[in-house]
């Protein structure tokens, strides 16, 4: 399908929209000269993860970013190129899930849960790891293809110049921070820090800074909006990963679309967490290092660890947090050399973050 | 280090020198200028993998697809684009460790194995995963380095315009192979046509076509040059490939590196053992069946294996198809519009791949 541009790309359910059409115009043309028909089935795997859901705030900031650093001429290719973050975007969720062995996923079967149930007669690999082996390959594929769609975007040589250094360096701390949240997980501790350092990482860089600066680049940004996005995408994104610890433990898994006690079974080293720990009574203290991390957690069990959440006024703080730096954010905006159509779509985006319920 | 370029870069020993300089002052750079040291720490493993061995035929053969095409001037650019290839090959091995769970690569212990032995105290996740975990992430990290390296590598615009399209095809194609390999693992059946093709995928494609085909873009090849790389890089690949089938089932340990049971165990569709199920009688087709794929395979059903591949005459007819497949690459050179010394390299490499007994 072609996308008739009828605005600039500015509004985030436009550039949604028209960011679901490249995915699915590419993974379509995939689909169909796969070299076989089971290569055909698992891109369509692929395809209908991609669009179970997903707000696509990465694409989203990338083309805020594009327009913040005063952007021309055909958006074209800035989304193509926006569109492939949500690509690579897809490898992390699947792998990631693969790693915490997660049944849920966007209010369905995770990806290896489903293609656990679809092996082969006759393979002899059990069905858990032909499932999680089929999802590594297929989130490798997705990650390939992100590259692919960016290198076919027809970007100019100086945009690719700029913006790939800013991929590199996105992935390599996504990697680093998912490898520091292993090493924490399932020790909780009383380091706020710590956790905060890990979130800096996985989220704040990897969901908007980055995001930011990657079509800041693809604009040719000068420092000047390169240092405003990252004073901007900081607070917000780390505002972003505060509430979705909340949401792991107290959100209504109807609407997150994944099980509320994941996050206590994997024991993930939270900010949440680490305030509890700071603050617990040796009692509580006891509860929760038995309880986070531990594999046969339930329901009962994680109700009382919220208990502890409220008890000991981490919850609480935790909002605080998120408080003061949806606030940060929006200072950061204030004196941000943006045009202001951009500045104020960044700012219902800070709120969005802060306040979503879901 | 600085690497003093005394030749043209075409041997392959003193490619190899080069490559792993470059791979070297790399990743000592990523180590030293790690955010932690327990980043450090895991870089470090990466680079131990990396130096443990390997033969760095993705970067000879890239840096002979340059010479194929008659690239001029400095080499130094391209040697760091080899390089990358080299990288990737190290995501895609420790990655194809953790999917078969081996517990030997290159005479050590495979990556996952060791890093699960390196499982921080108070960690609740159970060794094993920790260690698939860990592996998995550092895969994911020599991926995105091997991108970095290219990106980085100061080649033209022209040339990354080249040759990134050809990076994004080799790595489509190894992960169709690897999940069409999956898909038929653990199910001996007698399509050697399937197996070749799979073969073709895994292995033809993408350890000598591509990597030719990269080198030769990186010179701005045309349509001749990329043609002579593919007649004489699929059947080399082949041969490659069923010489390693062998050498997975009779090979000496002490020499390869990995167990000679992994493969029997893994259950892989080889065209030996494809051969083998076409030619075997009732009670031999029942013991292939029966063995091959068998989680608890040992020494001795591994001997019964080996004896109905001798008695079929599966060995001996994958012998004679790595003669065939040796003389047609040799058959391409003769005809190839390249320059004599890189034929003769070219020829001593097929030769080396056909008749290797490590």
């Amino acid at each position: 399908m072609t996308i008739a541009l009828t605005s600039e790309l500015l509004d985030p359910s436009e550039i949604r929209h028209a960011v679901d059409i490249v995915l699915e115009d590419f993974l379509a043309a995939k689909s169909q000269s796969a070299p076989s028909p089971e290569l055909a089935g698992i891109i369509d795997t692929l395809r209908e993860f991609l669009f179970a859901g997903g707000k696509r705030i990465r694409p989203v900031m990338c083309l805020c970013g594009w327009h913040a650093a005063r952007g021309r001429g055909d958006p074209r290719p800035v989304l193509q190129a926006a569109a492939s973050l949500e690509l690579f975007h897809a490898f992390a969720l699947i792998q990631d899930d693969v790693m915490d062995d997660s049944a849920i996923r966007r209010g369905r079967p995770s990806v290896h849960r489903e293609l656990a149930g679809r092996r082969p007669d006759g393979v002899r690999t059990a069905a858990g790891r032909f499932g999680a082996n089929a999802a590594i390959l297929l989130s490798d594929l997705a990650l390939t293809w992100s590259d692919e769609m960016l290198h076919t975007a027809e970007l100019t040589p100086d945009q690719l110049d700029s913006a790939l250094p800013v991929l590199d360096t996105m992935r390599t701390e996504l990697m680093f921070g998912q490898y520091l949240d292993l090493l924490a997980a399932g020790r909780p501790t009383g380091d706020v820090g710590q956790a905060l350092a890990i979130s800096r990482y996985k989220t704040a860089k990897y969901t908007i800074e980055r995001p930011l600066h990657f079509g800041a680049a693809l604009a040719g940004s000068g420092l000047a909006v390169a240092e405003a996005c990252t004073a901007y995408g900081i607070p917000t994104g780390e505002a972003f990963q505060l509430r979705d610890d909340l949401l792991g433990v107290f959100g209504d898994p109807q609407r997150t679309g994944k099980p509320v006690i994941d996050d206590l079974r994997e024991g993930k080293c939270t900010a949440l967490m680490a305030l509890a720990v700071l603050r617990a009574t040796p009692a509580q203290l006891r509860l929760l290092r038995f309880m986070v991390g531990h594999p046969g957690i339930d329901e009962a069990r994680a109700d009382a660890v919220r208990a502890v959440l409220d008890a000991t006024g981490a919850r609480q703080e935790t909002e605080r947090m998120i408080t003061v730096r949806h606030r940060e954010a929006l200072d950061a905006l204030d004196s941000a050399p943006f045009p202001a159509p951009v500045t104020a779509v960044l700012r219902q985006l800070a709120h969005a973050v802060s306040a979503r319920a879901v």
